[in-house]
């Protein structure tokens, strides 16, 4: 924004080969959560020192790919209806998750191996953000349990959506079980205490 | 057990020096998670040389430290008493869980950066067989849904726990609590439809 015009041109350039690059990382790390730093560059079309020029290794590209990730997925989460019954609403909500989770494949995966657990959880800070104020509103109404905290109830949120994902990508779990044993396990862990779990 | 005479003297300083440096990568990743190679070493008063003749690299180190903290909860678990109300009992299988769990510190923190989510399932395998005795046993009494499979019940209670050391260590929640959120977030999640979520 306060760019002086003579270096406009080459940041443009810089602009597009980070766009090719992330464009390429994503594509690479969903169906292989090992790609090498080499695949990404040749599948981007850029050089190696192009990359590195942007992306000091690549732990920082998959984080980068990450926040890109998550950026969309908030993006398509705004269109989401989140008003009536809060259970129906959570249902919902962690289903739609799920389904963007799912589509960045086993970029999970890689992103779980690069990241530390506490980065991970930062990077998905606006999805936690709608959860969170869902689970507020719910616990206001009496329909979700008080007896924990709410940023429990958002970790265990991300927690079960990523062990879904994770049991997916090793085989053990069919990616058409997920949305369900997602939705009926996150309504579990919110029911309060002596009152019935709901069936999805 | 087939080896000859010769070359006993050589394999008992071998087991020597691998018990050490088991011993001191479990101390060492307890504290910090990102701890090297070389100050296991050192801590262990062995040479890098040493190190690597027992251990390809550090993944492989860290993958033997939690087959050994793994061993060494097992065996603490057996003096558990899991029999009578299933509810009851999974509340103390999970509480032990996590007891065991917090004793080995950061470990958990270094196993999830260098182990994929199938490896560390995986060597787990001991204590899952003792949480799906217990849900199965649960389930045939009607006490634990099987609207969803064993496995995926098994799989959330690594994750509960998991995820509970990962906050813990991150310091977003406070290690005394951790107990009563697992458990209570672990019988919600094993409550069947329609029944009421027993309060811990």
């Amino acid at each position: 924004v306060t760019s002086s015009s003579p270096t406009k041109p080459l940041r443009a350039d810089a602009r597009r080969n980070i766009d090719a690059i992330l464009e390429a990382a994503t594509s690479c790390l969903a169906r292989d959560p090992d790609a090498s730093v080499n695949e990404i560059a040749k599948a981007a079309g850029v050089g190696r020192v192009t990359l590195y020029g942007h992306f000091e290794n690549r732990a920082a590209l998959v984080a980068a790919v990450v926040d890109r990730a998550v950026a969309e997925s908030d993006a398509a989460m705004s269109d989401l209806d989140l008003a009536g019954d809060p259970v129906a609403a959570l249902g919902r909500l962690v289903e739609t998750s799920w389904t963007l989770t799912y589509r960045f494949g086993a970029l999970v995966v890689a992103a779980e191996q690069a990241m530390p657990d506490a980065a991970l959880m930062e990077a998905h800070a606006p999805l936690s953000k709608r959860v969170e104020l869902l689970l507020e509103r719910g616990r206001s109404e009496g329909r979700f349990r008080t007896d924990v905290p709410t940023s429990w109830l958002v970790t265990m949120a991300h927690a079960v959506v990523h062990t879904a994902a994770n049991a997916v990508h090793a085989g053990e779990l069919a990616a058409d079980e997920a949305p369900h044993l997602i939705a009926t396990t996150m309504l579990g862990i919110v029911t309060p205490p002596d009152d019935a779990v709901s069936a999805p």
